[in-house]
């Protein structure tokens, strides 16, 4: 099995943007080339684009092809549309790692893109019960929020788990995100300054209790990355950052399948045990993470099955500051799905290429102190995780 | 890189069927388990689904998840969705591929289902036009017919390719069909006999000089198949058929960005090229062959660019029946797109199975005599082509 290694990224500025599916992948795309001009397109023999909604925000089925067409790629050994809704973007890049792994391909570009600020309302609640399993929960109303919100309830009652601490993380990711320019809400701190634990907890309820501040923000964006065999890497970068774990579980899809309340996430916890397994760390090491804060409470309950505390302590986990600079894991530096939008399929690139930034030790403002290993996590359910591991190749 | 070996597949009935989107996945993971009873179905570690309309038919996005769970397996390595339309098929055998011959996985399930006879005619055309570019060409009419028409036109100007010689490729398919009981027109050739020459000329025009028994047939289907490490093939079967060479080429996906005639297809020339390079052997050394006759044009100019004639013969090839049993390669036993139907990411799994059960010996009175090599192939446009190559591992 070849090394696998990350040799540029890019994401474009993510908000309600004026700009359709096509050019929306373009920005990123260009970005991505733009980080590093070392790398020649025509040697780009993989295309691995990652996109949820293509067929209903697109229309455009079969998106791949007019994607690569219209960033210049003309992949002559792969290409190809990856879907796992919010795992798409870390899907994309596992299934880059394997195709280089085996040696059938060189350098890969992974792109995730989504356009969902569209007019269209009963589309979006549409989409919204498409994603859950639509044909027996989704069409009976539990999307996402109502879904993590019973989540959050299990936690509360299990553990003592407070709505305060919930909007801790919504604070600490909309501070983080201060400092993030493609973030969706940037430009309203630079109007209404950062958001405080009061503004969170008066937000307006969705779900009990997960309340405006406790959800990620549906936004348009893309992301790119390029991946490399580590003898092609060596061209192109002195600054390689490898991939060494990855994990992906599939427990069940729907909600009602799982056979344990709702505050644990054995899913998660397998995932974790392997991904660090075939990374060969222990959690401690980790010195930066971005995960899946579609609402507040999937941090909260993401640190413990991770293995940063202990199960129960979450709560408390993140009203000490550990997952904070200074703390024991700086956790989504870029503001998370929370504050910088979460468009699914391009959330688990640009997670991937904030890990590479901070590795690199290029993350400006945001830099981790001397971050040696990161990891991005994406779930797509309650059964479902996707995890990959980085460490930087070089010191 | 790892060797990689198909141990296991199925199909299910296609045609109009009373069944929805998950019944119809969970009939062929049934008959492609029952295919191979050696294989424990706790120890397949991938499962990655094609389906291109999922998001319109299925009302499901991320469906990979669902369908997972209602066949019985928790992947806990791998699972996904692809989607590359009419190719998604070969593209998720291709990426089981690379994840086995990484070492990261040993088994995967590869499934392809489509849910296409909708009572809904405007989200048919919808999805005709998406299929295409849809912002350029698909939204102004041009649907796969009206683009393979314009091709097949091109071919007669060029090489004087007859309407005759097209109609000869419906017949053979259909007669061939008449062996497949899975076929969607199987129940049709019991009622009304074979299809003849006349009765394809006959049929009402689509789009000059396409008629209706030029078309594949839209269908509701499914097929899955298993592949395996070579190491964990042996504990599964006897008759093991390995994976010995692949391609995918993608130099454009609008057809406005062909820079040459529509009669010739260089992407299919450089995939089949390639395809055979990797498994080292000649075009003249394929036995059997499944390739994608969406329109009868379509696989006259495959025999042509998969080199099995010169370019220009293809008419000629089809007419002299070298395409047919006793010629010099089988082509469509099954039937192909035009007489089973196509369900387009089933497609690509279902031609796959029947080479299989080819180059095992198991296709009853469809067996191609001593097959040793087989081939499956699909487009997804005129610039899009790919290809998987088959041969059988005893003797």
């Amino acid at each position: 099995m070849r090394k696998v290694v990350m040799v540029a990224g890019g994401v474009n500025k993510w908000g309600r943007r004026a700009a359709n599916f096509r050019q929306l992948a373009a920005e990123a795309a260009k970005a991505c080339f733009d980080s590093n001009p070392n790398i020649d397109h025509k040697e780009i023999d993989g295309f691995i684009l990652a996109t949820t909604y293509a067929e209903r925000t697109g229309v455009q089925v079969h998106p791949a092809p007019f994607i690569a067409q219209i960033i210049g790629l003309q992949p002559k050994k792969l290409y190809m549309r990856v879907e796992n809704q919010c795992g798409s973007g870390t899907t994309a890049i596992r299934t880059a790692w394997w195709a280089i792994a085996s040696g059938y391909v060189d350098m890969v570009m992974c792109l995730g893109v989504e356009k969902l600020m569209i007019p269209v309302h009963e589309e979006i609640f549409l989409n919204a019960a498409s994603a859950m399993d639509h044909d027996w929960e989704g069409c009976f109303g539990l999307t996402p929020p109502a879904a993590f919100a019973m989540a959050a309830q299990a936690h509360m009652r299990k553990f003592g788990t407070t709505e305060e601490q919930m909007a801790m993380v919504s604070v600490k990711n909309h501070r983080h995100a201060m400092k993030t320019p493609y973030a969706h809400h940037y430009e309203r701190y630079k109007k209404h300054g950062p958001v405080t634990l009061e503004t969170a907890l008066k937000s307006r309820m969705i779900a009990y209790p997960l309340k405006l501040f406790d959800c990620s923000t549906n936004t348009d964006g893309a992301a790119a990355c390029i991946l490399a065999s580590e003898e092609k890497a060596k061209e192109l970068t002195d600054k390689p950052v490898y991939l060494i774990g990855t994990s992906q579980v599939c427990l069940h899809g729907s909600w009602q399948k799982a056979t344990y309340e709702w505050w644990e996430w054995p899913a998660l916890r397998l995932a974790a045990r392997q991904a660090y397994e075939m990374a060969g760390i222990k959690p401690e090491d980790v010195d930066v993470a971005e995960i899946h804060d579609c609402f507040t409470i999937s941090e909260i309950i993401e640190y413990e099955e991770l293995g940063w505390c202990e199960k129960g302590q979450g709560g408390k986990f993140i009203e000490e500051g550990l997952s904070d600079y200074g703390g024991k894991v700086v956790v989504n530096p870029r503001g998370g799905l929370i504050a910088c939008g979460h468009p699914f399929a391009a959330t688990g690139i640009a997670q991937a290429y904030e890990i590479f930034l901070q590795l690199r030790g290029e993350a400006g403002e945001r830099q981790v102190k001397d971050a040696k290993i990161g990891l991005n996590h994406n779930l797509s359910g309650l059964g479902e995780h996707h995890i990959i591991i980085y460490k930087r190749g070089f010191d």
